[in-house]
């Protein structure tokens, strides 16, 4: 009896965290949405594989990054500066998981939870997760990333 | 001429800076403009008299705050008791300038410079500065915050 109780105890776990999973909120049409998510992918990979080139290219031309402690940053070629890591700094790391998207005509909404690891010059590693919201617009066509904001969770 | 060259600098000088005064853009009716021009004042104005019942409002339902450091707070109840502060303490100034503010159907996305001063609880006071996202909902009429995030901008 008590092992019953234990397997639905955990099942009810299982089922709990799957729901978790899903809990994810994306209203728009379906092509926006998997469009947003891909870039939102693309991004992070971008960034691990220190192209910063594209990286910049997924914001929009007039996109802004609000970095904490700094200014408005905006435009490609101050946003690709900012993201661009010393030499020896490595992103091993860098995953996107959008809670909401909502297309609304030719922009969007998204916001999330991000999290990585840093491989750093000195050769440790520390890992990071942060909350973030981003506005997209849909430029020619290509939905880039307008407005772009974020800041820690503490660990 | 020196004196005309002065003069001349002065103006241009004077220009300059009305120009950065108007240099906020806003886009969508007048009367949604208006309608979020001042809810944001309130805000600052419930905040610095210690309103926090009517701060709470300003959010819609399912309202979402991401203070730095924490992790994404929701709903009413828990966005007022986060921004309560702590007896002693009090908001001696907060001013919101938005720079850009787009009504996009029932949704609206602004971003802006958020100042203020803070009398601490041990009498001294402290100031700071920071850049912010809001992406605003129509509910019944009403403009309410959605999501608000925001950081420092290093003084």
């Amino acid at each position: 009896m008590k092992h019953l109780k234990h397997d639905i105890l955990l099942m009810a776990l299982i089922l709990l965290s799957s729901f978790n999973l899903v809990a994810q909120n994306y209203s728009g049409e379906q092509k926006d949405i998997d469009a947003i998510l891909k870039n939102i992918e693309n991004f992070s990979q971008y960034y691990m594989n220190a192209d910063y080139q594209m990286l910049a290219a997924c914001y929009s031309l007039d996109g802004k990054i609000f970095p904490n402690n700094a200014q408005i940053i905006e435009g490609r070629d101050a946003i690709e500066k900012r993201w661009t890591l010393p030499q020896g700094v490595e992103i091993l790391k860098h995953q996107v998981t959008p809670i909401e998207i909502k297309v609304i005509n030719e922009y969007a909404y998204d916001y999330g939870i991000y999290e990585g690891e840093t491989l750093r010059a000195n050769g440790n590693t520390i890992t990071w997760k942060g909350k973030y919201v981003i506005v997209w617009k849909k430029v020619d066509g290509e939905w880039k990333i307008y407005l772009d904001i974020w800041n820690d969770i503490k660990a």
